[in-house]
């Protein structure tokens, strides 16, 4: 593997006539984004792109696609992929592209490096950073498609500009995109990207504001989800997914619980801090792991039971703080 | 009354040898930090200044505010009002102040005009980016205290980035600051300003969220609260504050109403477009008003006629369109 400069990549797409453009599986608006503006670049020049997914696009990125997709088959001279970080993350219908990408165009510092080359940018927000810069460097038109694209990647992975990966640079480029493009409704899309929630999501996130409980008090809140609520209220466990943090929602909250009972007498923990608690240290006393300020682990005991083993550990690393 | 443009009205601030700087009641992030970052600035060159509030600010905004305050009484050469628009939001502590400012810093295009002198930037996305650009034309020390009250108001003013009022020139300032204070914890003051809640308001929310039922095939979302169960939750009317959009989360939704019993058979309605239909033509209907996309009536019935009426009269706007 071989890194590349902003400047070489550009020259590489340049260079480029055909290309596959792979973007993770479970599509967000980050790989969304850079892969299809990408694709703009290139069809831009009058060369042919694709982008592929193992995944269906979800419904909400479906404004950043061709309306209608004109383009034959063909045999792409190369393949490139973007926000993919590791091989694993091709998803199962594109296995067939494992160990064959040309260039590879990332922001995840945790690249494995599987890429014959690579742009790599860990300080950029988002892949669409880094291909936002390579866009720039290529010289061609900066299309409005191209420029919906970057944004919405953008927007999408700093959640809306309020995680800690939104710096300096970021605000810059999305200055100079709304220079370019003051009319794109900016505002519409955050809308549809933060906002709008199925009725569903908004209900079950009622439920979860509803079961919190408060230790410690309250640097400690704890959602407990039996079997017998989710069977009651139709919810799955796909449905938590980006809840984790939701109990640290909770003013004056530091650590934040969500127990999830699941079948065999399992239950699963995700463990959110919001200070200076370690959680995973937490998680690897119960078999688990993960980081700093997110980990997880399961126990195999009632709700209840897991309820207060894991109360008791958190309230154990208040005092050993 | 005189139109000032920036670089005028930083020379006012250069000479300006004390001041009292007024806020709006009900203090916001904008007006508390812009109030503090005229503070700051005309403090870091030796004057006199202080921030005066008709009401208490909210402790969310306490770390703009100096830890301890050391500026003995004195009589201001000058009065500022800061993000204040019209005299009546002066509140009932500060009237004594009405017809004397002698310069108002604000971005309402509504400004009454009421103080001798006004710097006005109807496109800015906040007073504080206004103060953004004096405080830079006045050419003194940007200090880390000034960057973090400004950072504040246009962070809370544009929702995180969110609205339409943040522009081009808005990210551009952002960036600006967190090149000269990157280590300032821009996250951990969104978190503060957006994502932490009281556990009451959470509840609340998850009330709200129980109770949306969905007309028109979803176009349209209400949400009715009755009398009986905010005495049952114990909610006051005032914990509502910001929720009128609440039903507009809903995916599909165009329209979104929040029905509120209230005392002697009244329902205050509160009207919210995300789209084209213009909401403040309905509450006229029914002797309110507002805006396109956001307006409010009173109707003399029970809630539940009151429902059906609101319902059938956006039903009837969805057909006229």
């Amino acid at each position: 593997m071989r890194e590349l400069t902003v400047k070489e990549t550009a020259q590489r797409l340049l260079e480029c006539e055909s290309a596959h453009i792979l973007i993770h599986r479970r599509p967000d608006g980050d790989c969304t984004g850079s892969g299809f503006a990408l694709m703009y670049a290139l069809r831009s020049m009058g060369r042919k792109a694709r982008v592929l997914c193992s995944d269906e696009i979800p419904e909400k990125f479906h404004f950043l696609m061709p309306e209608v997709e004109t383009l034959e088959e063909f045999h792409p001279e190369m393949i490139i992929s973007a926000d993919i970080a590791d091989e694993q993350l091709f998803g199962e219908n594109l296995t067939e592209y494992e160990g064959r990408v040309d260039l590879c165009i990332d922001h995840h510092i945790s690249n494995t490096g599987y890429a014959k080359e690579l742009c790599l940018d860990g300080n950029a927000a988002a892949a669409c950073q880094v291909a936002y810069e390579v866009i720039r460097e290529m010289g061609i038109p900066f299309t409005r498609e191209i420029a919906m694209c970057l944004y919405t990647g953008i927007a999408t992975d700093t959640g809306c500009f309020m995680h800690d990966n939104a710096k300096a640079r970021t605000f810059e480029i999305v200055s100079e995109i709304m220079t370019m493009y003051p009319d794109i409704p900016y505002a519409d899309i955050n809308r549809r990207m933060f906002t709008i929630k199925s009725i569903g999501r908004l209900r079950l996130e009622g439920l979860l504001a509803e079961q919190i409980e408060s230790f410690a008090d309250g640097r400690f809140t704890v959602i407990t989800i039996t079997k017998e609520l989710m069977e009651k209220y139709g919810i799955a466990e796909s449905d938590f997914e980006g809840l984790a943090g939701f109990p640290l929602q909770v003013e004056g909250a530091e650590v934040g619980a969500v127990i999830k009972e699941r079948e065999g007498g399992e239950c699963r923990i995700s463990l959110r801090s919001a200070g200076d608690m370690n959680v995973s240290l937490i998680c690897q006393s119960f078999g688990g792991g993960g980081h700093k300020r997110a980990a997880g682990c399961s126990i195999y005991a009632s709700p209840q039971e897991t309820k207060q083993l894991i109360i008791d550990a958190v309230l154990k690393g208040f005092e050993q703080a």
